[in-house]
């Protein structure tokens, strides 16, 4: 049985884990984001155990996709300083001396729902997390999009919500993003509670859904993914989701004359099928992708 | 020497061409857009004249592009009552007896810019014409995104600009949408005169261009295309391109650490590689597809 590494990096944790042929997982560990000269031992001394024959990675970013680029691999301008330019991809190849796949954390779980999640059998889809951040991972035909770099769909600009007492948000980059105005720390921020404590009936998710929505309708207009899958800790408070549906509908307006439109958008605008999974199976599924690459002539 | 019908069925003329295996055009017309009863007979007697080999159309919208659904081929609810759900598509196919190729307009001229314009020899790029309306095509992976339905990206929201004086817009769908604020007739509209007569010192191009200025920064957000092709009517006035990539720079506020912003973003928000030929070269390009596509088993 062939061994696969998954490493789901983020900003105050990491996960990692060793799956097998079938998917199944054979071991696992979380530990958290320190600087890569306390981290990177601890993962490398995990994914070496199994003599892994890959290893995929869902990365915190921003990160160059750039495979002309010099810094291709790298994280580039992220705020946690010590992880600033540090070559992930290199550091983990060059001492695992396997394949390495890498892309964004969202990518990687927007693969995850594609491939074997909420949106199997689809070609294309959009999965954003609303938490401490917002981003989100774009498939088309099939495959991560990249382009010019990777989506930050986070940093879109809404239009503000009438009535909203902070309608320019806290991004430092951009007045009236709608991580700015939607992520957990603005609604901390605007409120002074959590979006846990926030009780169901209060206004804040009113304008909460409506920048949510503005998010997904947006997204459908721009580049039409075939589904839309809500994910992060924001997205726990279960009552938003049918909310944003609705305010969808509404901003539409009728506008996209699809079925799926029609009824409603429930299974359009969806929580992930693959519930807390996402990222670290679509890490895996990015190991699969790097070693089938690795046997093929270049 | 084989030949290609192709269409850029607008919906106020119709332009027709056949080309060569080389893309050489053998001959071409313009028509006006009437009835189907009308035009059909007209535009299947050109490219009967030839025997063309296939066709590719670049139709106006909305379409429906999904090949699972009964209406595949047919256009939607289009504000021109009498083509609204004709089957353009099948009517082509059923009386020149050949593979059809249709995508939208712009789709169309997005395929022709990334294969043979200005964004040849990339995967992905962004395709919008600003004139009587605002649409976009969209490459990604080196193929047209059709996904849910197609790009409408005319339709996003975009925040309004302090001072304009028409902040609603003037789109019967969606306040605050960037075709209702920002394409030909909302120029005329907000200002009593066209977009040609309308100074390059009035501050309305101030305005204009910080709405399509929205467009790209959120568009570079949303899918990272590799390149933004603007074309149409509006952008003939050549002092507005760079207007719209300095109030691009501006929005993005140095959040992504690219080759293509730090240089100003000269080469990446561009104006159309085949000047006003992308539509029709486009639909060339969807008639070659269709030939090959109609020679390779299901």
């Amino acid at each position: 049985m062939k061994y696969y590494g998954a490493l789901e990096a983020g900003g105050t944790k990491m996960v990692l884990a060793v799956m097998d042929e079938n998917g199944n997982t054979v071991r696992e560990d979380t530990i958290p984001t320190r600087t890569p000269e306390e981290t990177m031992p601890e993962m490398l001394a995990f994914f070496s155990a199994d003599a892994v024959s890959s290893l995929g990675i869902g990365g915190f970013g921003p990160l160059n996709l750039d495979r002309n680029a010099s810094e291709y691999g790298h994280i580039m301008e992220t705020p946690k300083l010590p992880w600033r330019h540090y070559p992930l991809l290199q550091a983990f190849r060059d001492s695992l001396r396997v394949p390495v796949g890498l892309d964004t954390d969202v990518n990687a779980a927007a693969l995850a729902e594609a491939r074997l999640g909420a949106a199997k059998g689809k070609e294309s889809c959009l999965y954003v997390t609303v938490g401490t951040g917002i981003g989100g991972g774009v498939i088309i035909h099939g495959k991560p999009v990249h382009g010019l770099m990777h989506s930050e769909i986070g940093h879109i600009s809404v239009v503000p919500v009438p009535g909203d007492p902070m309608p320019e948000g806290i991004c430092p980059y951009h007045p009236h993003c709608l991580e700015g105005l939607a992520s957990g720390p603005s609604i901390k921020q605007r409120w002074g509670i959590s979006a846990k404590e926030l009780p169901p009936d209060h206004p804040g998710w009113e304008i909460e859904s409506e920048y949510l929505a503005q998010l997904c309708a947006n997204a459908m207009l721009s580049f039409s993914p075939e589904m839309i899958i809500l994910g992060g800790g924001v997205m726990q408070q279960k009552f938003l989701l049918p909310m944003i549906r609705e305010k969808t509908l509404k901003l539409l307006n009728g506008y996209i004359a699809h079925p799926a439109v029609s009824e409603g958008l429930t299974r359009y605008i969806v929580t992930p099928g693959l519930d807390t999974r996402s990222g670290i199976t679509g890490a895996y599924l990015l190991a699969r992708e790097a070693e089938r690459k690795s046997s093929l002539p270049d």
